[in-house]
């Protein structure tokens, strides 16, 4: 059920609709618009790449780990922003995987 | 649940572990290293940038779709090779968001 | 004078004039379109990002001089494509820092 | 000779070794280290990106050329960091094209 994507889509499409851009950062991305929105995301996913280079070395996840989430935060940001969410992407890679195919093996 | 993620874990798991790196895309990827993996991670977020200015335009969002399914994907693949996977990136978001918390309320 | 990116600004602005896209990679990047001339300069940042980690570790700088110059090399495409060439970009960064003024006092 | 360049790779040097983090934007960069200026060579990179989206709808490029400006400036920081400049650069781009070569016919 991918709950915890479910509820983050959740809280974003609230936020998008309800929030003050001064009281809350993801008003304040919408206020700011789509360029701004992809800016992080880009900027997310160099910290990223960063983060695993050191990770490979140092052995210790915790920083790409940080910087993984959020890379998916600012992504679902995007996809909120563009009048979508999680459930698209999601069923996008259970179709390329066949994971719907699993989850019928798995219970029978 | 996460469930799709965690489909998703176990395939990439599997295919790190047996895969022969000619039948698998997964397993050439492990075997060419971090790096390339990581050039794919940054390849599939800039599509993404790309591919959102577009939907923003057209209003169409299918692209847009299959390129974060794209970039979430390759992710998945550099914390599967660096000895994650998606449970300690979804912790975190659940952490920062106060999920868990959400949870428990919508569950009195 | 800026020699080696103005002589670069001439031949790219032939080659998207003249070449057949079968025989020349910029023609063949400009018959693509401009998606497809940031893709590259997105993917050539990345690859920068990853040498330039590696630089720093193994003290040899062979890679990161190569990736640079790809990356340098695509946004000289991309500002072809545009209609637009280095000339401008330089100008820029002569403003910023106040260069042309370096220049009168270093000839004085 | 690349003038603009090479004034701005001795511009980054003097920076580099003599210049206070609060008193200079470059040296704040090298003391805050590598993954710093690469977060900014990668945000740079993504911003270009966007900017030349906009600019080939607008038909205006004054916002790409400050990108780009934003992005060789940043990567020159980053060879600076790494003990490199822009010569090494510049010299590989000849090599590819054979821009010696060139020169050579031209002043025949």
């Amino acid at each position: 059920m991918n709950d915890t994507l479910k509820q983050l889509d959740q809280v974003l499409k609230q936020r998008k609709q309800n929030a003050e851009p001064d009281s809350s950062y993801v008003a304040s991305l919408h206020s700011k618009g789509l360029n701004k929105i992809l800016e992080k995301v880009g900027e997310e996913a160099c910290e990223t790449i960063i983060a695993a280079k050191d990770a490979q070395l140092s052995g210790n996840s915790k920083e790409i780990i940080g910087e993984c989430a959020d890379l998916w935060f600012h992504s679902l940001v995007m996809l909120s922003h563009l009048g979508e969410d999680s459930s698209a992407v999601l069923k996008e890679l259970e179709r390329r995987f066949d994971l719907s195919g699993l989850d019928e093996k798995a219970s029978r």
